[in-house]
């Protein structure tokens, strides 16, 4: 009898760790079982706000591989709309609901691959059952935010809470739609993946954008009107409004793996090993956004849901699944958004968190542009680096820009990723020519800026 | 009584070797005297295509620092349209002719900054004093590109005969002004700064542009119509035109420097230590595009003459010169250009290069996008690796995009340059976010693939 991989997750991580394992392993050696609670397998969640704002027109250009794609090139029983309720590590077994069905369906296992992803924070307020109140994290959740901003009459205000990654891109998705927009943000100012320093560069294109910005500003409850979302209660007032969307950010899905007896780690995530096993656990792996991971710089366990991750992690595992050896490296927290035309990419520590893995370091700001001056389209730059003191090694760093900015963090994290020390990356041949970079690349200005600081 | 620099040659290796000396020594400490035969310090070299053809709408854009800024804030002595004709080391003196005023200059010096640049290779077909006839290697060469081009009758017809980055650049420009052109080609095709499979995406989109390439191709001589150039003449036939801009690349200008005795390398180039110190010449420095430098991933001397590492060096020298430490850590020929909406960049070695170097390798090439494929505009980009056999070391990398292509290539110059192993590369944390990358990113693809290379 063939061995059984029962796959909890059919998103990024787990579908990648199934097509990985049997890549290496036929149908006659390896069963292959996904069930997937929602309806879609595959899929971009980090493109939910394009669709919402219209800029990408149709949900299915956002599935990378449907479920026919797994069950005919892959033989992957795919089984969507179940949802594994109870994983047996004994008895190696899972319970799944069939949601649109009904009953229960149970499944022996030999080997687990837990890929639950992630769930959106929600603060207590938002446990009601009020209509109008938004998550994006999965596909199902973009599609019932369609259907409700399509809705007769049509939603016209709209308050985001919340002000990271998805909050800000989704203030900009909805804006685009014609939407009065309020971005409301507990600290001083939304986009606190960045430096203040950087942040403030954001929050000024939010503004130029048309967006609302109400920042210090704590939500305390929802008032409704018939089912629906009226109001948004702060401690500053209350604020009308059609809908909510909640931009907390997103905690590891591991009521299940906990339940299970899976170990979580000091930040919520599964406790993975190099190989992507889950920790103490033989024949059980955990890839994606319900697991935690190291970060490289600061050497501390971190929680970082983003797909690129997860696709990684997910062929780390399926490869050992699969008979192969993998080993996932780390993470140093690189990421890039796009907020109207304003850049931004960072990489490695904030300065909070050089601070809070106890490191002393310099910051430095330089400001430069992405072509020779002269060059038509010459926008401003702002390259903002952190490196270690005395020893001058690259900690952190941050871009904000107009076009052509954001992937210029991959050359500062390719040499974060190598240890370089800003001197080293002085020395540094990158590409130049007048419609790209100036004489001095902006990445080489701030590193000399940081020389210079690391003299003082 | 203060020592004596003196600095042959004003433009970028010079020049920043004159401002850090400055930078270190005042000038009770160290009197700087730079002569430049041309009307210009500090200018753009990279940029005239983009003057020429328009783009760029004022020469003075070109010019970083003017000689005024340089006399001012930096006190250098700046003597323009000054030749230096002669070095004589033993006597430590230099002879310049003053190229308007007529008559010499002789100037003592206890150091000497050799920074004269390179000049355009002209083969013998192109010694004459045929007017029409140009390199665009200094600003004086597009001043006087220019004032053809604006005379009257205006020409309608050019012909650039090498198609490297300059000739790829200027037929481009002289297109855009809308002139009649065709380039000359002696080998199968334009863009031997990247492999062939690579060029051949440069040559169509050269072909889109209405550029006429005439490929092996050898020009033998020019006709010419009352002292003007009226045909290339070529082994395959006469080609009429009105103008020939003359694209074969540069040589370092070292005539002088070979006189005086300064060592040179086998590339041509002035044989420099890693401070920019002429090999064996106690105070005489050398820095830019007449130096010679090493290659880091072949181990090779090679003349790579690019305004980048001419202020880098420059910059170097000058440190040291002003009694600081710096060095010179060597190039890996990473380079860009932009040939209408197509991008190109390269970075380490080419197949032929690797094979030359000694190398075993494997060269794979990943089709991908430069976005997320659902977002819009996403266009194709072409990732080309080549990495040793068996170690897995990456050795070259090539790019061919349109829109957001090119400067990628420094993610791969910095995995280059920390000699990282395309396994070690697919680890990578790089920016993901739908508007600048596919979920693997284009450099992850490649890097995937070439491990897959390796393994079979």
């Amino acid at each position: 009898m063939a061995e059984r991989l029962i796959v909890v997750g059919g998103d990024a991580a787990g579908m990648a760790a199934a097509s990985q394992a049997r890549r290496r392993r036929s149908r006659d050696d390896l069963e292959i079982i996904a069930f997937e609670r929602g309806h879609f397998t595959s899929y971009s969640a980090c493109g939910i706000p394009y669709w919402i704002s219209g800029l990408v027109t149709d949900r299915e250009q956002l599935v990378a591989r449907s479920p026919a794609t797994h069950r005919e090139e892959f033989a992957i029983d795919v089984r969507l709309r179940h949802e594994v309720v109870g994983i047996d590590l004994v008895r190696r077994e899972v319970v799944a609901q069939d949601l649109d069905g009904g009953g229960e369906v149970r499944e022996r296992f030999d080997t687990l691959m837990y890929a639950a992803g992630a769930i959106p924070k929600k603060p207590d307020w938002a446990r009601g059952d009020i209509a109008g109140v938004f998550g994006v994290q999965t596909l199902d959740d973009g599609s019932a935010l369609r259907a409700w901003l399509d809705a007769d009459p049509q939603p016209r205000r709209a308050i985001v809470v919340g002000g990271g990654y998805i909050g800000v891109e989704m203030a900009e998705a909805l804006v685009r739609r014609g939407m009065s927009v309020t971005l409301v943000e507990r600290d001083e100012q939304p986009m606190s993946t960045v430096d203040p320093d950087m942040a403030r560069l954001v929050t000024e294109a939010m503004h130029g954008l048309g967006v609302t910005i109400r920042t210090g500003v704590r939500v305390t409850g929802l008032s409704e009107h018939d089912g629906r979302v009226s109001e948004v209660v702060t401690d500053d007032g209350p604020i009308p409004t059609d809908l909510v969307v909640l931009g907390l950010g997103v905690a590891p899905n591991t009521a299940l793996a906990d339940a299970a007896g899976l170990p979580l780690g000091p930040t919520g995530g599964i406790r993975v090993d190099r190989r992507m096993r889950v920790t103490g656990m033989p024949g059980v792996w955990a890839a994606g956004d319900c697991v935690e991971t190291l970060h490289r710089v600061s050497g501390m366990p971190v929680h970082v849901p983003l797909g690129t991750h997860a696709n990684k992690q997910g062929r780390v595992a399926g490869i050992n699944i699969g008979g192969g050896y993998a080993t996932f490296a780390g993470v140093i927290g690189t990421a890039v958004t796009k907020v109207c035309d304003l850049e931004v990419g960072r990489t490695g520590l904030r300065e909070r968190d050089a601070e809070a893995a106890g490191f002393e370091f310099v910051s430095v700001i330089a400001e430069s542009t992405n072509r020779a001056g002269y060059y038509p389209g010459a926008r401003p730059m702002t390259v903002k680096l952190i490196a270690e003191r005395p020893s001058g090694r690259l900690l952190g760093a941050q871009i904000v820009g107009w076009t052509e900015a954001a992937k210029r963090i991959d050359t500062l994290a390719v040499a974060l990723w190598n240890n370089m020390t800003v001197d080293e990356m002085t020395a540094l041949d990158l590409g130049y020519a007048p419609p790209y970079a100036p004489v001095w690349d902006p990445v080489l200005v701030a590193a000399r800026k940081a020389v210079d600081a690391l003299a003082r």
